[in-house]
């Protein structure tokens, strides 16, 4: 295939010249390709095919199988597995029906139809809040409303959990001009230091998630909210690993602590517990009229598919609606939980619906998971820098209303299996004795 | 309602209070709108439900009336109508069947179907490139690749068309460290001047668009890259809106021109001439997986529905077949220049598929439009600032296959019709005439 620069030989036959020669950015890339590898972080995408009516069981393609084989995915973030429930599909086909593949348009352009507007109200009423706006992901509703929010006024400090999820920091770092304070993670003490040290009669913003999907833990919300009026700050929270687990209606950990009223911009994915789509924000009419109007993420792209959101408005509904999906969840999760214990694998405890299983080195995790696979038909992602820190890898377990006892015996099974013999946790002194006899 | 802040009245009773006080982000807000309304440029979004199987037709939905109303659409982005193509439709619909209505994880969590992997073949095959990676949008596409791009090493200069869209400026000034050099709109000279005064050995980048949707020009792209080479900068070409359209296979500008294997960076969307939804660029192996692996606006996100993906598929492999389809759209648009001619009804003649009815003043750009649906019952979108310049507000046609010679009369005797009452072009001598007796 054509290369629009000259290859590496070539360029050093062309003596001394520079016009021609091959882009440095080439090299660059090579380069650090080279080093993602040698650090054991080089990430393979592993090709698997959900079965909807068959799910958490997917179909994984290998090179040179024609066929796709069975495994059970642990990993998944349609935590409820609202993607699969029948209504929810329903929906997203007979909108495809009615009004084809895609928008066609941006919001202004055509893209809007009555269903992006029914969701945008049924998300406000969800969280208690005048107004909801739509936008093509979670992360970009958090990258393009708290960079256009940060850029909107002289002066604003924003006051960002060090752990904060890679979208925000996105918006908080592209906003130039704004100035960033981070605050220890979950540190009330540290945020409340922080907050007195700047100047009173600058615009503050507080950015901080609900739930932390990586270690599964939370944040204390009514508390962040006392601080951030104590020192006039506006909040901006992210629900994406809440919004359909917790509250009566799924509202998130804020509706569950009855806070809702007091945070100033409530953030969410339709992607993870509505298994559809999407992301939003809902706050007070004029903030969301505000970033429907000058939020260049929101106005210059084409607008959700009119299945999308169709899907994810059922999927909305029913969530708010049905209770038992929240409670079948975490009875699994304890379940889990439960057996996990009993086998003697060890896993960090939450107080949400995510179970990490840590392991503590790239390469390791990464074999774990591949043996996991190859050897058992089980599925976890490892989870490695940079989306957690060096030394900190984990598999992280999603259990789910999906999965079967069976399903947790085995998976249980396989990983006491691997963790003794990848050497995570020691060998008990019975099964020693049995291996050496 | 509750409120986080108090509200107005509130506010002042507390008096001198500073804590509790109103978050002066609420005020900024309503000035904010204030001012945009009283620039007659606050957009209210039309409801228009796109009829699958009627396509131009839409229904509008108007507050108090229980039934949509119809209307026929010229401002679609969907160009060639794939959107509402049956079997594009099926292969979306097949997909939500077999795997449910959403990813439910990123591309490294469970994220990645064979389908996606597929696609991303495709459009490599498309551009002539070695490899492809899928944004979820073509908004993301630019700004996640051009910022890690640009971030990637020391002292990147970027030189960007002044006319370049948002989602190309907010990765270029998301790029902190590295410098943007304007040059004047597809003006070869300004820009060879620009690449001669800057160092020689800072890595450079030139990004650009094939066709230019708002005025519907065209870059020069082989003269562009003979200076990129001439000046070893790298090529980004944003193909948004030629994709589909341009070239034997629909593989853009870059392809009709002869000049792919030049460009080094090919980025297009899947929501315009593909009908569907998402964007990618295409690239050479190395710099696709240096983004994968790097991109943060690739990796922390949920990846697009495998009922996206399909139906792109579907969609791209149909169009890149059916060279018919891009006759139509041309024979179309001709046909539509020539009544519009006729009539008198002034449009910018453009080298692409576009259509721009100059109108030049917001106020009256909108009013116009309002008339068009409610009295006529068409609808093109009134673009203004920021879309465009104030002062150049216009109304952009994008006739296509869909549109029939009866949809064409009907528009342009209301075009003429309406211009002549809103002042934008002088009355007939006859008319006049007819009107005083
Ligand atoms: C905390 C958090 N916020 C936002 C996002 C982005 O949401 P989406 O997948 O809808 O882009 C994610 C993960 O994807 C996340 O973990
Ligand atoms: C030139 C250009 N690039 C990129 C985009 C963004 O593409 P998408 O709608 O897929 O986000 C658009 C318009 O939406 C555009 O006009």
């Amino acid at each position: 295939m054509p290369r629009p620069f000259l290859t590496r030989s070539e360029e050093n036959s062309s003596v001394g010249a520079i016009k021609n020669a091959r882009h440095p950015f080439y090299e660059h890339c090579e380069e650090t390709l080279e080093r993602i590898k040698q650090q054991g972080r080089y990430r393979t995408f592993t090709p698997l095919a959900r079965q909807a009516e068959r799910f958490p069981l997917y179909e994984e393609y290998v090179a040179n199988l024609p066929e796709g084989r069975e495994v059970i995915v642990w990993s998944t973030n349609d935590y409820l597995g609202m993607g699969v429930v029948p209504e929810v599909q329903e929906a997203a086909i007979a909108a495809i029906r009615e009004h084809g593949a895609g928008a066609g348009g941006t919001r202004n352009i055509a893209g809007t139809s009555p269903l992006h507007n029914q969701l945008e109200a049924e998300l406000a009423a969800l969280h208690g809040k005048e107004a909801g706006l739509l936008f093509i992901s979670g992360y970009v509703s958090n990258q393009a409303s708290l960079q256009t929010i940060l850029m909107s006024m002289p002066g604003w400090i924003c006051f960002s959990d060090r752990l904060n999820h890679a979208s925000m920091i996105a918006g908080i770092k592209g906003a130039r001009g704004s100035q960033t304070v981070i605050f220890e993670h979950n540190d009330l003490k540290d945020l409340e230091e922080k907050l007195a040290a700047a100047p009173a009669e600058a615009p503050k913003l507080i950015a901080f998630e609900s739930v932390y999907s990586m270690d599964g833990d939370m944040a204390d919300i009514g508390a962040i909210c006392a601080l951030a009026r104590k020192y006039n700050a506006l909040t901006y929270l992210d629900e994406v690993h809440a919004v359909g687990l917790y509250g009566q209606e799924g509202g998130g950990v804020s509706q569950r602590d009855g806070v809702a009223d007091q945070v100033d911009i409530i953030e969410g994915t339709l992607a993870k517990g509505f298994g559809v789509h999407g992301g939003y924000i809902t706050a007070s009419a004029e903030i969301v009229d505000f970033l429907r109007s000058t939020a260049s993420g929101f106005i210059f792209t084409t607008a959700l598919p009119p299945s999308v959101v169709g899907a994810a408005l059922t999927s909305v509904r029913k969530v708010r609606a049905e209770n038992w999906r929240r409670e079948s969840l975490f009875e699994r999760v304890h379940t889990m939980r439960q057996r996990l214990r009993a086998a003697g694998v060890p896993f960090t405890m939450t107080p949400s619906h995510i179970v990490p299983i840590p392991i503590g080195d790239a390469e390791r995790c990464k074999r774990i998971c591949r043996r996991l696979l190859v050897e058992f038909g089980h599925y976890a992602t490892p989870i490695n820098y940079p989306t957690v820190p060096e030394g900190t890898e984990r598999l992280r377990l999603t259990p789910g209303p999906f999965h079967t006892d069976e399903m947790m015996d085995d998976m249980v099974r396989a990983l006491a299996l691997l963790l003794r013999e990848e050497g995570v946790i020691p060998e008990p002194a019975t099964q020693t004795i049995e291996k050496v006899a």
